[in-house]
Order: structure tokens, then C-alpha cells, then sequence
């Protein structure tokens, strides 16, 4: 950060201790914004910052931060029951037993600042509570997004609003392999290895292709937008694995992107949670979210659509992020305000089950080349109440004497489609159905 | 806003009175939501919020928002100078007497929320002063992006960041306008006249084309930025009024859109401020933002690119700033620490003179269809230090013996461009100068 050209730097008028939980990317890339900035984190917030104790694996590795003898420790008791820390920040991801940290340093009346989706996720409400009880702070900016503003702004920005809807793109792992699917044609095998040696990819990638990370953010973006609890588990959820290199081309020729959505709506009294790949038609701007980027849109019945795009992961984003909830608390801290401000979720709403959801669907499926095939694919679908919008003859293959055909259907229940795709495989002619895929937006 | 199920409403702890000055439709947007809103503003705030007085120039005129008998005046002062009043939103627009009415406020120990982008753009600085001395809070994420959360997300997200350019779209107008010329190949005149129609744009329109108005918000986006002063005088400004559909034809078989950007940068020790129809990539996600919708794209050294993307006017999502503005301060009141966190701004960097900037260029021009031409021109720019790196003959007017060719350079530097410019009018052969766009990106 730039000093200011004869600005004056105010004498801090608290000094703010704090014990860091984890020391691998994110955690090395916070303790050196927080060493090397601190005259501006200080300027930004009438406070200093000092990092007191980091609790690591192993004492011995070099992280390439500069510490002072005595801060590194591997026993956590050391940072959590030390009464000079008054800041935890939790960078050690997973569930336990960061969550059981968590509870500790809230339960002792310390802040915590954490970037851990899978906790707040799970057990954010809870945790919101204890922290309410204790008089102090959770702040989670770098949990969900990473470096893209969302909870300030959730908070502070749009709290006049009703929201309609959040759609989100909020995995750049699973975004960046079906922009590669997209643009190059690649099948998902290929895309992924190309991810995997890019470092954009783990080499065990369920967590993103199953759509399991996209669900815990999703969780906690329903619960910013609609003020009720999502949990996980009941966030609907589908991978990207059954997309194939034709769909990418088959939407692009209807005009749509294919993109991992996680999806949040209000819906009646209930809220849809669903993480799904969907058609999204080219002309919406999160069409346009390509690569490793994350985006996610809101709709207010004030604002209309509003947009928070950048990057999702990675080490400086996140520790943007985090940086960010370091500063705000401790200028809440010096204010002599923090642990005021944290409203309990104000309603309870159910989440609806996804057979009762209703989208459009893209069906594509292989059926052999003869009269009457389509006169049964019809008749099903009419049985189960779906009317069809376009149905298209692709590729024919003519020494197997098969055709592809690609099937759009107006607004249709999931229950109904379910039960007419059950009812397809029973039809004569008809093989394969290659793939199915909720059209969004 | 939906009422919470089951959570109990505490009684507000506060009462805030507010004094309105302006009932236009945001005005009585505004007004609308406070009334009907009470319940949800004061469970965000922990205080109510009550329309104490309102300032209207006719007092008989409806404006479909139901107040108290004795809330309407004419008499600013009655409004100004009420005791019980102890914020005022100024919703008037324009410099006087808003700039005059506001400094009394701040004077007076009131807190102001305003959506006048031309006084914070123009006395931001000054007023910020005044708000400090008296212990109050000037608040405008309205004047800026209308409901895109701008403001709130730049001193709260991102203040770990460094941020090295701001380039945003910020007049829905000529975004609308030139999202037209380019799809439907419309010229200038018939897309404005349409935009006019559809009232996105004045019937005096110089204000979005010429760009002014894009100016004053970038004033304001470069001080968030760069915490520095940038009066709108010292922004370099250009508007959309030279551009053809046949640059928009070029533009797109090069791979760029056209956009009139705002563009903030650091630049060594001085900013950047300047207004102009800018090539963008096409492969920018800024690039894809169309019609009436605004988006500003910040780039910071921690978070890297960062988007914020919606409706930058409009009475609902400008309501929905104003009322968010509303929220934040009945909660800061509410916890008795409105009015100690407007810091100063840090730094003191000049504006760099246009001259001085260096971009590439597009430049489209009519020669005479004749061996030479394009020596005498490569000559000129050659003199100017300026390379080119492609020119290409588009149409060719074989009756008048002319072609129209296109011209891109590599970096350059705007004094240089404008020697050249005035060198190749004395060419041989090189008739008019069609246009001359910057590329950005």
C-alpha cells in the first residue's frame, strides 16, 4: 500500500493481537500482508495489528515469512487459551478440527475471522449464536468467492431488498474446465488433466466436478440472501460428469453457455437450492464468465441484477479477503462496537425438494432412424405433462442407423421429467439418453 | 422485505428523524420504501427511521407516497434548520443550491446521505472535512453506479489492496447507444433519437454523450481508488460523438467492442483521469457489458480483477443505495459511532496530462487509392515515434478514387499521436481523418 504523501500516521490507539490458525498458501500470504502493511492496515483502522502466535503442523518449514522467535508453535492450546490474543483467523480448512477451534476462541470471547466454507457452511448459524452469547465478532468474507466482495455487500449494500434469486458460478475449477470444453472441444477427461497440471485441479477433483464446494458456498449465499439456514445437505446436487463435447456445441448452436450453476430462489415460502450444470442463455453476462473466474448474481426487487465477478480462489484473492475482515474488526475493536452488530437470521424457511422444481430441460438422446420413434418420445413426455419446444435431428449415424436428437421442453416439473425420462427408456427405437440439462435464466 | 417467521422485532432503541430535500422519483422512491419498509430497515438497524420533513418546490403536486399532514414544506429551512432532524438525504441533484444546503446540514451536527454525484465529485473532499469537524457522516453510494454496491465494497473489501486502475462503464446512456450502433450497424443520430424514445436519454442529451457525467463519477471512483483528489476538471474527457457504425464494424473484425470508459490508473507518482470511447477485447468481460447496465472493473494487486456489475440509475436501484446508505447510518448512530470513521484522504498525486498517457491507437482515415500514400503516412508516424502495428485497406470508392484504411499502432504516446495527426492532414493523398479511438486492455 502507498504511504501517504505528508499524511500524518496516527499513533494506533489499540494494538490487536492476534493468533493465526494454519500456515500453509493462504495463511503465509496473510501473515506478510499483515507484517509488511501495517502501516496502512493501521492507518485504515485507527489500530495495529500484531501477529502473536501461528499454530502449525510443523515448526521446521520454511513458509518465507519473516516471524519473531517464539510465535510459531504446533500445540493449539498455546493460541487459543493464550489471553493476550483477542483475533483468531482459521486458515486450516476442513471441518474438525477447525470447527472445534472455532467454537473455542468464540466460546473465550476472542473474534474469529475464517476462510473455511465447510464450517460456516455447516455450522455457521450455530457458530453466529455462540458469538452473539460471547459478545464478539465471525467474520467469513474469504469463505465464500474469495477475493470477490460478497458478505460486505450482502449486508451493507442490499439490505433494502428482497431477494428474487442468486445464480452464481462460484467454482473457477469446474469453470475453467467447461470453458476449455467450450472453446476447444475437449471431452471432460481432457479438460481435467489439462486443470490438474495447471495446479487449476487437485488430483482427487470430486470436491469440485461433484459440485460438493459449489454446495457449501451456495449454502452460505442462500442464507446471506434469503436470512435462512441452508444447510449443505439440502442443497440439490449434479456434477459435471455426464457433459459431453457435443452438448457444448449442440447449446452453442441454441444459443446457450453451459455453465456449473449453484442456484438459490425464493420460491413461495420455500427456497430452491440447487448446485447443476444449466443452459444460460448467451445473452446474459454470466454467459460471459469464462476460465477460472467467479461470479455471482443477484436479483433485488430494488436493484434489479446486480454482478460481483473476480477470483474465486487463490492465494492473494483470499488473502485480500481476509485482510479485509482483519480490518473491519479491528476497527470495529478500536470503535469499542465489535460484537454489536450480528443479527440472528431472521427466517425459517424450508428448502423445496427438487422434484418439485420447475426449469426447462435439454434432452439429448440417441433413437434409430425410424418412422414412429418421435410419435413415443412425444407420447411420454405428453403422459407426464411436459410440452416439448423444439426437437432437432443432429448426427446420424448411418451404419448403425441410429440419430441424435436434441429435445428443448417448455417449463416442465422435475418430478415429471424424471418419471418421463424412466418412461423413455421403455420406448421402441429409442437408446441412450446422452444427457439431460436444466436451462436457467 | 419479508417479516421474519418467528423472530421477535425488538422496539428500536432509536429514532431517527430525516429530513428529505427533493421528491422527484427517487425522491418518492425513497420515501416509499422508508414508509413501507419500516419494519425490515429498523430489524437491520436497531433503530426506526422516521420521514420528519420533506423539501418539494410544489407542495400541491401528488407523488403517490402517503406522509403525515405537516411533512411537506416549500421552505428549505424548515427542513434545514429543524432540531429534531438529525439526518438529511438530499435527492435535489445538481451543484446549487444542493452544495449549500448540505454544507449547512454537516455544519448544523446533522448526517447527510446524498445521491449528487456533481457535489461529490466537485466539493467530495470539502465536505468530508466539514462532516469530520462536526462529528457526522456524509454518505453517497448512490452518486456513483446507482444500485451496483460500489462504494461500501472500495472501503470495506478492498482496503488491503493497491489498486492500480479503475475502468468502468458508468453511463447507462451511451452504453445503451452504442450497444445499438454496434449490434444494429445504427448510426450516432438514430440510435440517440431511439434512446430518447425509450427514456434513457434527455432531450438535451450533452451531459451522458459528451461524457461529463461520466467524469464526475469517475472523479469519485478515482479518489475511492487511489485516495487521492481528481477535481472533474482535471479528468480528460471525449465523447461518443465522432464514432460511426463503420468503426464498430472494424472495431468487431479486429476483436474489440467499443465502450466509452472511464479509466483511473496509477501511473508512478500520478494518476490517470480520462473519459473517451476506448477498443476493448473482446475477450474482456468488460467488453460484454451491454445496453443499459454499468460495470466497474477494479484491478488491486492482492484481489486482481474485480467486476461490480448492475443498473447505475433508475428510481428503484437508486432508492436501493439510498436506503442502504439510510440502514448503515441508523446503525452506526444506533451503536453511538456514526461519525468517527471517515478518514482523511491519504495522498496527494496530480493528474497526469493527457498528452503524457500512453495507449495504442485505431485510426481510420480516407486516402487516395495511389501508390505512395502509405509511405508519406508510415513517414509521419514514423517522426512522431510511432509504430504501426497493422494497417489494413477496408472499402475502396473506386468512382472518387479513394479507400478507406485502418490503422492500429502499438504504444504510443497521446503528444506524439497529435503531431502525427496534425502532420498527415499535409500529406499527399490523405483526405479526411474519420476517427481516432484509443485501445484499452
Amino acid at each position: 500500500m502507498t504511504q501517504a504523501t505528508g499524511a500524518a500516521v496516527e499513533a494506533p490507539s489499540h494494538v490487536v493481537q492476534v493468533g493465526l490458525l494454519g500456515m500453509g498458501v493462504v495463511g503465509a500470504g496473510v501473515a506478510r500482508v499483515l507484517t509488511e502493511r501495517a502501516a496502512a492496515v493501521s492507518s485504515h483502522t485507527g489500530g495495529a495489528v500484531r501477529l502473536h502466535k501461528v499454530l502449525v503442523r510443523d515448526a521446521a518449514k520454511a513458509r518465507g515469512v519473516a516471524l519473531p522467535e517464539g510465535t510459531v508453535t504446533t500445540q493449539s492450546a498455546s493460541v487459543l487459551d493464550d489471553p493476550a490474543i483477542s483475533v483468531i483467523i482459521e486458515l486450516m480448512g476442513g471441518d474438525e478440527p477447525a470447527h472445534s477451534y472455532i467454537r473455542r476462541a468464540l466460546a473465550a470471547g476472542k473474534h474469529v475471522i475464517t476462510a473455511n466454507k465447510e464450517v460456516i457452511a455447516r455450522h455457521g448459524p450455530d457458530l453466529m449464536a455462540l458469538a452473539r452469547e460471547h459478545g464478539v465478532v465471525l467474520r467469513y468474507e474469504a469463505a465464500v468467492g474469495g477475493g470477490i466482495p460478497l458478505i460486505v455487500p450482502f449486508h451493507e449494500s442490499l439490505p433494502a431488498n428482497e431477494i428474487a434469486s442468486v445464480r452464481a458460478i462460484i467454482n473457477g475449477t469446474t469453470n475453467y474446465i467447461l470453458t476449455r470444453m467450450s472453446r476447444e472441444g475437449l471431452d471432460l477427461a481432457e479438460a481435467l488433466a489439462s486443470a490438474q497440471e495447471l495446479g487449476y485441479a487437485e488430483a482427487d477433483p470430486t470436491n469440485d466436478i461433484e459440485g460438493i464446494d459449489a454446495a457449501y458456498k451456495l449454502s452460505i449465499l442462500a442464507s446471506l440472501a434469503f436470512h435462512t439456514r441452508v444447510a449443505p445437505d439440502a442443497v440439490y446436487r449434479e456434477g459435471i460428469t455426464k457433459l459431453t463435447a457435443r452438448d457444448f456445441r449442440y447449446a452453442a448452436e441454441l444459443g446457450y453457455a453451459i455453465k456449473l450453476l449453484a442456484i438459490g430462489k425464493r420460491n413461495g415460502g420455500s427456497i430452491e437450492a440447487r448446485v447443476h450444470p444449466a443452459f444460460v442463455p448467451l445473452d446474459r453476462i454470466l454467459a460471459k464468465v469464462d476460465g477460472v473466474f467467479n461470479a455471482v448474481e443477484v436479483e433485488g426487487d430494488l436493484t434489479g441484477e446486480v454482478m460481483f465477478y473476480g477470483r474465486g480462489a487463490g492465494e492473494r484473492p483470499t488473502t485480500s479477503a481476509v485482510v479485509a475482515d482483519v480490518i473491519e474488526l479491528v476497527r470495529a475493536i478500536s470503535s469499542g462496537v465489535a460484537g454489536r452488530e450480528q443479527p440472528p437470521l431472521r427466517s425459517d424457511m424450508p428448502v423445496l425438494p427438487m422434484e418439485a422444481v420447475r426449469t426447462r430441460y435439454y434432452v439429448r438422446m440417441t433413437v434409430t432412424d425410424k418412422p414412429g420413434v418421435l410419435a413415443g418420445i412425444a407420447g411420454v413426455l405428453g403422459e407426464a405433462h411436459i410440452s416439448i419446444a423444439s426437437v432437432v435431428q443432429k448426427e446420424v449415424d448411418e451404419r448403425a442407423g441410429t440419430a441424435e436428437i436434441v429435445l428443448m421442453t417448455h417449463l416442465a416439473q422435475e418430478a415429471g421429467m424424471r418419471s418421463a425420462l424412466a418412461g423413455l427408456a421403455s420406448v421402441p427405437g429409442v437408446g441412450e439418453i446422452g444427457s439431460m440439462v436444466r436451462v436457467e435464466g
